[in-house]
């Protein structure tokens, strides 16, 4: 598999087929997110894989009752559209769990003490390539309560669930949200 | 390039030759920033192109400042004996900078509106892969006072210095690291 193509081609799922993901394939995209960087290698991530379809359900309920908060908070138009179905239909939902106790000396500075979220972000990243190398949809989803995720998914003391990957066999043919020219984006201090 | 390849055989560098990097591999690892998910869309980042030598030292002396204070009140042994002279050696210093109100709906949470953060990582992480991909090492560093960095590299209010990716051809040649089995990681709940 090219490695450009796999970046190039990475896109975010929210409709996907009922076909389920196969053991070693799941197996890789895992093997892939413990492949990245962290402050002192401290590998601050845990995975916990859900494919049970009540479990699920449940992490639908939660996010969309979250969602509907947040709507109603803030008044949004989109956030009342979104639909956050993708979560009952994908085969597996990866939940990635950081430990905040394993971040680096970056803790050392007053008010900081996020380098095991950037570590854990960078796993999520290697997981949705890794997926899309083997032909799965996938999609980095964060929008529920912490507090009630964590509770759902039984996690020790203080760890968090930082993002929810969902993976499938995609079925999403909306069209791929524009990105901005990476020019535009860029100052050189040469 | 086999993304498998790139992915396996990706690790963090401290020591650099003194060859420039080429323009074109540098834009192509701005590009493969860019390809990076974010909160809504909202592509958070910014790139902050550092080769001169005057400046890099500035970064140098910064960073090396910081190590030493955070060396004094922790007493962690290895900050002590830690050295940041990558930051003088790599041909290229990548400061990426995220801009904290172009993050997504988790801002709605009280606490919380890290999103801008986690995508930035992802876009470091294919920074990361796409220096390897093109035969480059690379460091993924943090440990810098962040008032200080954004000061030294004149950001616009607000935005933040959230990592600098050291960039060059590497000649590290200590051993990688070792990895955690990610088998004791991973916990189903099927």
């Amino acid at each position: 598999m090219d490695f450009w193509q796999v970046l190039r081609e990475r896109r975010s799922s929210r409709q996907f087929k009922e076909a389920a993901v196969e053991e070693n394939k799941l197996i890789k995209v895992l093997e892939a997110a413990a492949l990245a960087p962290s402050p002192a290698n401290r590998q601050p991530w845990e995975f916990v894989v859900v494919r049970n379809q009540e479990l699920k359900m449940r992490i639908f309920d939660a996010s969309n009752k979250a969602r509907e908060h947040l709507f109603r908070v803030s008044g949004w138009r989109w956030l009342g559209k979104y639909r956050v179905d993708f979560l009952k239909q994908a085969s597996v939902l990866v939940a990635v769990v950081g430990d905040p106790e394993k971040t680096g000396a970056d803790r050392l500075f007053p008010g900081r003490g996020e380098g095991y979220q950037h570590a854990c972000a960078a796993a999520v990243q290697n997981m949705l390539l890794a997926a899309q190398a083997q032909g799965l949809g996938s999609l980095w989803f964060s929008l529920y309560d912490h507090k009630e995720m964590a509770d759902l998914l039984r996690l020790g003391q203080n760890k968090e669930v930082l993002a929810i990957v969902c993976l499938g066999y995609s079925m999403d043919d909306t069209p791929r949200p524009p990105k901005q020219d990476v020019q535009g984006k860029i100052r050189f201090m040469d």
